[in-house]
């Protein structure tokens, strides 16, 4: 799903990474990957964004950069697994075609991306996409029984909440890394969304309702304890084009 | 015992890194702890930096650097547990008499420091504790049977195999290091060392002379198999001062 979705905005990243690149050409490109958990497609937006980069130095005969890479997730990230799995994935890149000539130092790092993370001016490219979750539920859901996520059934402070949530941490997010970001530094952001205006509609809450369907069947049955159902509700919003667009524009920073 | 010796080298740090810090006033003080393991001691040597450069702001009225922060270890080091003892970490700097105001970046670099690690031009302060371990366990030691290190009674070829590795990973160590540093940045190496000039003299190996003989015994009592025992060797080497200061001049870089 994830290597899809990566393979599906590979243009954009493509066209950002090239801009970037060619506006200046620095000794040391460095990368961010924000929310990277630890699987098999934890390398796969880095390793795509290098090899933009090194086929770039190949065609217009210059020397590749160094490239410093930070995978950043949450402190309770596997991390270990992570490091363990670079000796060999550094290999296989080596051995591919278009092999990286420019040395590669990879680094680990604990935080959310809705904080700080990184020094001023220190990220020339930033990459995620994992935009989709929230820092925390939203407060205010306790009107969303039966509930674990916004549902059609949802009362419409519910809806409110979530939106107040992703707006306040999408912005927080773009300030901190229009903080970090170098001048002329780019970043490519990719998220579940929605394309209809309505936060309740099908096509991002059904998948959540059915589950909530699931649970609700297991309380009845005495399996989940009817007030942890009550409680638990996904830390996520899938927001639409316009939502995204309008914290954008509010950030004026950018 | 690491507190211990952190502590006795802590004047040598603070003016290190009082110099660096006064001679260069950088926004972001990027800090390098080389083969800082996972345990109570691996923030330890860090934080006793930012304490210093927290009270040089506060006596010469400056505003707080930033500080990026660099852990490194093998990729085998269990950075899990570090990366969620930071948060704690950080609650207790902030709760401290004098408080970290600059913002603290924290990194995880997987990696042997007998190579290169960071990109060019890029960090201001190494510190390390750990360069007793050499990169590998030195060839040619097939002479040192009844052994794990050397002895008393190992011959001069298993000395001199010893030396041969510490000169290769120190002065590899030394030229990847320079690349690493900006200019008039600074290093604090703190070596476990010898002061006699015989390698085989007892200050440096009577604890592994102490530990071969029971793993003799061990084999005598069938509980280890003699080949194992034969092949292991440990990867350490106690430098005298004469040693160190030979390979630091012959990289001439320095």
């Amino acid at each position: 799903m994830q290597q899809k979705v990566i393979s599906m905005t590979r243009p954009i990243t493509e066209e950002a990474i090239t801009d970037l690149y060619c506006g200046t050409f620095p000794k040391t490109l460095v990368i961010a990957d924000l929310g990277c958990s630890s699987g098999p497609n934890t390398l796969f937006a880095v390793s795509e964004i290098i090899k933009v980069v090194e086929k770039l130095c190949g065609k217009l005969g210059r020397q590749s950069p160094e490239y410093q890479v930070f995978l950043n997730d949450l402190p309770g990230n596997d991390f270990n697994t992570i490091f363990r799995s670079l000796p060999g994935f550094q290999e296989r890149m080596k051995k591919q075609a278009e092999a990286v000539t420019g040395p590669c130092f990879f680094n680990g790092v604990p935080g959310s991306f809705h904080g700080r993370l990184f020094p001023s001016n220190s990220l020339h490219f930033v990459h995620s996409y994992s935009l989709q979750w929230l820092s925390q539920v939203p407060e205010g859901l306790e009107d969303n029984k039966g509930n674990i996520y916004m549902a059609s059934g949802s009362p419409p402070s519910v809806l409110k909440a979530y939106y107040l949530q992703f707006q306040k941490d999408f912005s927080l997010f773009l300030n901190c890394r229009f903080n970090e970001l170098v001048v002329g530094g780019r970043m490519v952001l990719t998220f579940l969304g929605r394309r209809s205006p309505d936060p309740s509609s099908k096509e991002c809450c059904y998948i959540w309702e059915l589950l909530a369907m699931v649970l609700n069947e297991m309380v009845l049955e005495g399996i989940i304890e009817e007030e942890k159902f009550d409680s638990f509700n996904i830390p996520q919003y899938t927001p639409s084009p316009f939502e995204v667009q309008s914290e954008i524009e509010k950030e004026g920073s950018l």
